[in-house]
């Protein structure tokens, strides 16, 4: 057994055994490392695409033998660094475990391979009567979702994917491939390694299979629109939402400088003032009195212009419009980047904190439109910056930093669904302090040569 | 550093430590063991009476330096012999620590100690318009609720307590406490050690402070019970009913056995056949609507007899009498004692499952009630044994075994929501396989010295 990291020799063993499909090729492995923010692109020394479980028990097991790092690929689309490689080694691309194995209708469950995209597994769905509700804004692999526990709009009442996910199969750091629960719905039999693989971010494993749960399509969707005077307004509306109880399927805000972005991207004449987008489901009776209820709340907080609709297309380019937000934001400014923030903090706080937050993009002069998850106290900003500013970069990070410090300092987190990956190592000492210790300890017993994906989240 | 097991010693400093409050009588010590089932009472060698968390960092340290074990109690009314002492050491009796922290209503969650119980959590809630959906059929406490992954009758809506608890604080192996978790909504915040220490059953460390979410209380509750000529139609309907969407809070199967038990036992008077008691939660249109489409569900299914009510009386006695099902099941044979079993299955697979068991229970001539979350796939059964008789005692046994194989052979777990404990050690390794060496490897990380509930899961 090698004592120390050779990455050369695993190497030399892979490019053997998987031939036209181990790729050493300069752009293909910077696409394999990061590419969406302000961090270094740190490629992998290959990438090598794997096209079964047992290839990948295969990969991990020489990577292992020469205590080669491995990084897990699915769709590309993290943000915070996961995929960088700052220890070299080799990238295993996900991406042709595309297969949807088997759709359980009477267990409302599938079981997927990781490298299903979100919007390739919807489009399966589609004529199931049966629909995946967790949506973030890229396409990511749904391997991907599970590893930085992904959320998005539907989270507020379908949870997040630690909700969502019923049963893993995963290559462990020894070669080994477990399965992590039964696929019952409920489980009592031992440590919920589940949950401990989902956010994991490949430091623990690689995910090789996933069993989903799914939920019955609503006999009715309706989807509205309305805007308020001002940010805590839409805070305090939405807290008023969630506490009495609406079964609110999306509710998402956007701040003034975000709606003028989405008008000038997704062609829409949205006032711009802070908003809400909503989104009820059930059956039409009660998606009628969810909205009507809807209506009598916001307006004791100022709302206006509330207009929704059962109408799928409208319903949809507004929905469209939403996850667009990242790339209007870009198009305020073209040719530039954004630095997208990940801030969540109990809903009590929620308004204090997006305030403070545009009280410093303000005086610091960013622009930096503002979208929310706020039913889950989650929001983003994207700064937009020009990465070739070391001066934008730089205030960018620092304005960064203080968001995510707000957050702790309020009870929140750092990151609401992003991860740690590289960019919020320091913040999750900040958060969580010596607990982080035991997060190590678990690291190690589990990956005792740290081969997987290393150097991230601690 | 002492290196071997030396339990005098830390009873020595212990008792010089908490005098009155440091308890080695035989009676309390049995009291502290396990008693509710066919497992053998292994009392702890001393009960130390905590008072404050800071006073279970004491105990913990002092233990851990004597490589002492240590086992949290919180009620003692698990199932699997979670509080046995097979290796001596300290029980430490958290039952004092019954302060409710906070209530946060804006951000429906509750900070609670550990030794809070259901029931008085329920009854602090009464007047806040908010409640705690999980409900085992024992007034269990939250921090034993948490260590055993519990649920009950709510859990098809409202989840277990994975689904329900956004925080936890425990005192690990050596000492230290820790907070999981920020008490944001969502997290992607590194490794999710609360959905760990959950279902760790005190292996991991004591839990200390929980932060629960809270659901608003519906403006509309709606019970009902019906029944159906046979158990398959039970289920069928059931599946039936989920996979609708129908948002059902509560769907809860009793074999014409138990039905009979309730009869005799809560003074009901219903029809002796396969029978389910279902509970609605809206506003009241939406609760109206959901029973009318309920009844046309199960018409479908020879579902028959359905009398819905909103009245707060007759559904709180029917319920009563749902929760009392174990002691009316005992009361069949008055004298004895149940084994109660614990499989869940995919849903797909319940009426196959459940079947197979009356018809086991049958051929081997047992009393054995059955009771179900059978909208998450779980079903009790409570075999009456005469717990002086060696025969009867090995027979529930041998059925026990037979029916955990079962649920495992149809992708199930042999336990839904009362963890393994000692009772259930063999099955865990036929459920999961070597996926317990890695269960395995984190809690010798976590607890290198094996002072936490030694002896139990593994």
């Amino acid at each position: 057994m090698t004592k120390q990291r050779d990455v050369s020799l695993a190497l030399g063993v892979l490019k053997q055994r998987f031939g036209e499909r181990f790729l050493v090729g300069e752009s293909v492995r910077e696409q394999h490392g990061h590419t969406t923010t302000y961090l270094e692109n740190q490629p992998p020394d290959a990438v090598v695409i794997a096209n079964s479980a047992e290839e990948i028990k295969q990969i991990v097991a020489v990577c292992a033998e020469y205590r080669c790092p491995v990084i897990a690929f699915g769709a590309g689309s993290s943000l915070e660094g996961q995929l960088n490689a700052p220890a070299g080694g080799v990238c295993i691309d996900t991406s042709a475990l595309n297969q949807i194995i088997s759709v359980n209708a009477d267990d409302l469950t599938v079981t997927v391979q990781p490298g299903v995209t979100r919007v390739a597994l919807s489009e399966h769905l589609r004529d199931t009567g049966l629909f995946f509700p967790i949506d973030p804004g890229a396409d990511a692999s749904i391997g991907g979702m599970a590893s930085t526990r992904a959320s998005g709009t539907n989270a507020v009442r379908y949870g997040t994917m630690k909700d969502n996910v019923l049963s893993l199969k995963a290559v462990m750091a020894d070669g080994r491939e477990i399965t992590t629960a039964s696929k019952a719905k409920k489980t009592s039999a031992g440590y919920d390694l589940t949950r401990l693989l989902i956010g994991s971010e490949g430091t623990l494993g690689v995910i090789t299979e996933l069993t989903l749960k799914l939920h019955g399509l609503p006999e009715s969707i309706v989807g509205g629109v309305c805007n308020f005077p001002d940010i805590d307004s839409v805070c305090r509306a939405t807290i008023q939402t969630i506490q009495y109880g609406l079964p609110i399927a999306r509710i998402e805000m956007l701040d003034a400088v975000q709606v003028k972005a989405c008008n000038a991207y997704s062609k829409l004449t949205l006032a711009e003032k802070p908003t809400l987008f909503v989104e009820f489901h059930g059956s039409e009776a009660s998606t009628k009195e969810q909205s009507e209820t809807f209506a009598e709340i916001i307006a004791d907080f100022g709302g206006s212009d509330f207009q929704w609709t059962a109408n799928t297309e409208e319903r949809t380019r507004l929905w469209q419009a939403r996850h667009d937000a990242y790339w209007a934001a870009r198009a305020l400014r073209p040719g530039t980047d954004a630095i997208v923030t990940d801030a969540c903090v109990p809903i009590s706080r929620l308004a204090d904190c997006v305030d403070a937050t545009i009280a410093d993009i303000k005086s610091h002069n960013l622009l930096a439109p503002i979208v929310g998850h706020v039913g889950d106290g989650n929001f983003h900003t994207a700064v937009i910056v020009d990465l070739n500013s070391p001066t934008e970069v730089e205030n960018a990070k620092k304005f960064a930093e203080r968001l995510s410090q707000r957050a702790i300092e309020m009870g929140g987190t750092c990151t609401g669904e992003h991860g740690i990956g590289q960019g919020k190592k320091d913040y999750l000492h900040q958060e969580l302090g010596s607990t982080v210790d035991f997060m190590r300890l678990i690291k190690h017993s589990l990956d005792p040569k740290n081969i997987m994906n290393p150097e991230k989240i601690f």
